[in-house]
C-alpha cells in the first residue's frame, strides 16, 4: 500500500471540485465575454466564485485577479509593483518560494535574513528597508521548513515606514505581499488581520486543480498588468477566463477553509506522533525550524549523515513518498536555499527531508511510515 | 432548440478530451517536478503530450512551452523577445488580436496595414521593417474575419531581411511569430513550412481545457522568460505543470489535426451555403473579407443600417447564438479594430456580425439559423 506524504507539492482534486468543474468543461463551455444569455449565465457563475474567493479573504470581488497559479500570482505582485516604480527596490525573506525569488532577481532586490529556527528577524528587516523600498514579499507559511512568519509584525513594521515617509514626504509607496499557498489548509486569509496589500492563493495545493489562483490586491495598489489582453480582470490580467478551473478553485477554498480548525488540529497530532517517533527512535534526528509556529502539516527532519535524496528513493521504494525540499527546486541539484537560510552547511542540508500530511493521511499511514523511515536510516547508517 | 454559432469564442472540451484529463485531476495528481516513481510516471505522461504536440508542428519537443493560454503565449513572445532588445521595435499586423496588440503597446511598435479583404499588404511591411525591427507579428487567421495571412510570403521577406542585414553588418535579429489560435482546426501548423519562428496555440479554440496553449521557440531564438518560477519548462516558464491540461491540449489538437482536411471541407460547405442563403436573401448584405482565403468555419457579414448588437441580442432570443465580433473585446464599446483596418467606418464596423461554425454545426442548424437571420434582419428594418 502506498502512503503518500507529499501534500506540499501536489493534491489530488477534491471529489466536490471535480464535479463542481465538471459542467463547465462541456455544456456550460461558452465564453463568458460572449452577450448571449447562455454565456452571460456563465459570466455570473463565474463572478459567484470571485465573491467566494473575496469572502475567505475579508476582500472585495474587485480585489481579486484570477492567474494560472500561485507562480503567475508572484510574478504579478513582484513585477506589476517594481515596474511602476523602475528606481525602487524590493526586500523578501531568505526562504522565499523560487517564484517570488527569481522574479525579485529582475530588479534591485534585499535578502531579509531569517533566525536558526527559519523566523525573519524583525529588528534586520527594519534595517534593510530603506526609502526606495516599494515592496516587501514574506512568505505566510514556508513550503520546506512550514514556519510561520510573523506577518502581522511586518505590517506593523510597514505601516510605521509608511508614517515615517509621510512626515518626511517621501513620495514612494511602499506594499506588502505574502505567498500564502501552503498557509491556506489551515490558516486565517484575512487580509485585514494579516495586514498584506497582495496575497497569493493556488488552487494546485488545496485539492483544487493545477494552475489555477489568484493575487488579491488591495484597491489603491498601484501595479502594471504582466499579461496584456482583451481587458480580463479589470485589465490586469488578459485572457478568456479558465471558468472550470475558478470554479474549482473557488469551491475547494471553501472546502478547506471551512474545515481548516479541525483538520489542523487532525494532522497536528498526527504529525507530532510522527515527529516523536523518528526523534525517539533515530537519536541524532533533528527537526528542522521551529515547532511552535510551525503549519501543522510539516515535518522538515534531518538525519545526520544520511543522503536525503537516497532516503527518499528508499522510501519510495517502500511504498512511502515523501521529498528532499519543494518539489519546484527537485530538478536543481543545489543544496535548499532554505535550509541554507538556517545556517545549515550543504551536507547538512542535503540530509533533511520533508514529510507532508494531508487530508486523506491516517492514524495507520503515520504509523506505518514512522516505522518504514526508522528501518531505512538504520539500513542507510549500516552500510 | 439553441444553435451555437459562436465557436471562434469557445469550444467545449471533446469526451475524448474530458476522458483523458479526468485521471490526473485525482488518481495521477502529482507534481511532474518530484522525485518518487508515481511522480515520474506523470512526467513520463506530460512528456508525451509535449512530444503529440511537438509533432504537429514539426518541432522538436524541447521548442515547446507550455504556457495557461494563447494570450500568455503571445505575451510571452512579445515580451519576451522585446525585453531581450530594449533598442528595437516590433511591427504587428493590423488585425493582431488584442493580446498581440497590448503586449506590443509596450514598446516602440508600429502598425503594418491590411488591404480592403484584411490581407497585409506586402509591400507597405517591407517599407516598414527597419535595422531595429525584432519581430514581426502577423496572425496566421484571423479571429473576427477568418482571413488567411500570406505566413509564407512573411517568411521569405524575414528571409530576405537576414541576408540583407547580414551583408552590412547589422547584428539586430529578426524573429517571425504567429498566433495560430483559430487556424488550428483546418490549416497546416508545420513551423518550417509556415517558416516562423514563434508559434502561438490554444488549447481552449480546439475542444481542449481552456486556459491551456503553447509558444513554440524555435531553438536559438534569444527570449527572456515572463513568468520566473522553479525552473519548469526549460527556465521560461515556472509553476508545476498544468498536467490534466497539457495532457487534454494534446489530446484535443491530436483529434483536430488528424480530421482537419475533412471537417474543413464540411464546414466550408455549410458555411457557403449560409452566405448563400443570407447574400441571396439580404440584397445588401455584404460578406466581410475575402472568400478566397478565409477559415472554412468564418462567415464575417454587414448588413448595412442594422445595430450589430442588437442583432446579436434578438437572435439570442430566439435561440442563435452568435458575435458582434471577438469576445475579448466585447466588454468594450469600441469598434472593432480589425474592421477599422479594412476602413470600415464606425457605423458600418457596428452593422456586423460575426458566425463561426464548428464540430457540432449541422446543416439543419445551418438552414434554420440563415432563415431566422433573415427574419431578425427583416424586422429590424421594418422598426
Amino acid at each position: 500500500m502506498k502512503i503518500y506524504l507529499d501534500y506540499a507539492a501536489a493534491t489530488p482534486v477534491a471529489p466536490e471540485v471535480k464535479q463542481a468543474m465538471a459542467k463547465y468543461l462541456d455544456e456550460d463551455f461558452y465564453n463568458p465575454s460572449a452577450t448571449y444569455l447562455a454565456a452571460q449565465e456563465v459570466k455570473k457563475d463565474f463572478a459567484d466564485a470571485r465573491k467566494i474567493v473575496a469572502h475567505w479573504l475579508g476582500a472585495k470581488p474587485a480585489e481579486i485577479v484570477f492567474t494560472a497559479g500561485a507562480t503567475e500570482s508572484d510574478n504579478l505582485a513582484i513585477q506589476g509593483v517594481m515596474d511602476k516604480f523602475p528606481n525602487a527596490n524590493v526586500v523578501i525573506s531568505a526562504v522565499e518560494h523560487e517564484a517570488v525569488i527569481e522574479a525579485s532577481a529582475k530588479y534591485a532586490s534585499k535578502l531579509a535574513p531569517v533566525d536558526a529556527q527559519g523566523r525573519l528577524i524583525m529588528s534586520k528587516l527594519s534595517e534593510i528597508i530603506d526609502d526606495k523600498t516599494a515592496l516587501v514579499s514574506v512568505i505566510y507559511a514556508n513550503n520546506e521548513i512550514g514556519t510561520i512568519q510573523p506577518l502581522a509584525k511586518v505590517a506593523k513594521l510597514i505601516t510605521e515606514v509608511r508614517s515615517d515617509r509621510s512626515r518626511r514626504n517621501v513620495l514612494q509607496p511602499i506594499y506588502l505581499h505574502t505567498d500564502a499557498v501552503q498557509a491556506t489548509n489551515y490558516l486565517d486569509l484575512h487580509v485585514s488581520k494579516l495586514g498584506v496589500d497582495l496575497l497569493t492563493l493556488s488552487a494546485a495545493k488545496i485539492y483544487g486543480p493545477k494552475q489555477v489562483g489568484c493575487l488579491y490586491i488591495k484597491s489603491g495598489t498601484e501595479i502594471e498588468p504582466l499579461i496584456y489582453g482583451g481587458g480580463q480582470e479589470r485589465s490586469l490580467r488578459g485572457g478568456t477566463e479558465n471558468v472550470a478551473g475558478v470554479i474549482g478553485f473557488a469551491k475547494a477554498l471553501d472546502l478547506v477553509q471551512n474545515k481548516r480548525r479541525e483538520e489542523a488540529r487532525r494532522v497536528n497530532e498526527l504529525r507530532n506522533r510522527l515527529k516523536d517517533y523518528l526523534t525517539g527512535n533515530v537519536s541524532d534526528a533533528q527537526v528542522v525550524g521551529t515547532m511552535k509556529k510551525r503549519l501543522p502539516n510539516n515535518l522538515s527532519i534531518h538525519f545526520p549523515g544520511i543522503d536525503g535524496e537516497r532516503l527518499v528513493m528508499e522510501l519510495d521504494e517502500r511504498g512511502v513518498m515523501t521529498a528532499t525540499g519543494a518539489a519546484c527546486d527537485a530538478s536543481s541539484d543545489e543544496p535548499s536555499h532554505v535550509l541554507k537560510a538556517l545556517e545549515f552547511s550543504d551536507v547538512a542540508a542535503n540530509s533533511s527531508i520533508r514529510i507532508s500530511l494531508g487530508q486523506a493521511t491516517t492514524k495507520k499511514d503515520i504509523d506505518s511510515a514512522a516505522k518504514t523511515i526508522v528501518d531505512v536510516v538504520n539500513r542507510l547508517r549500516q552500510n
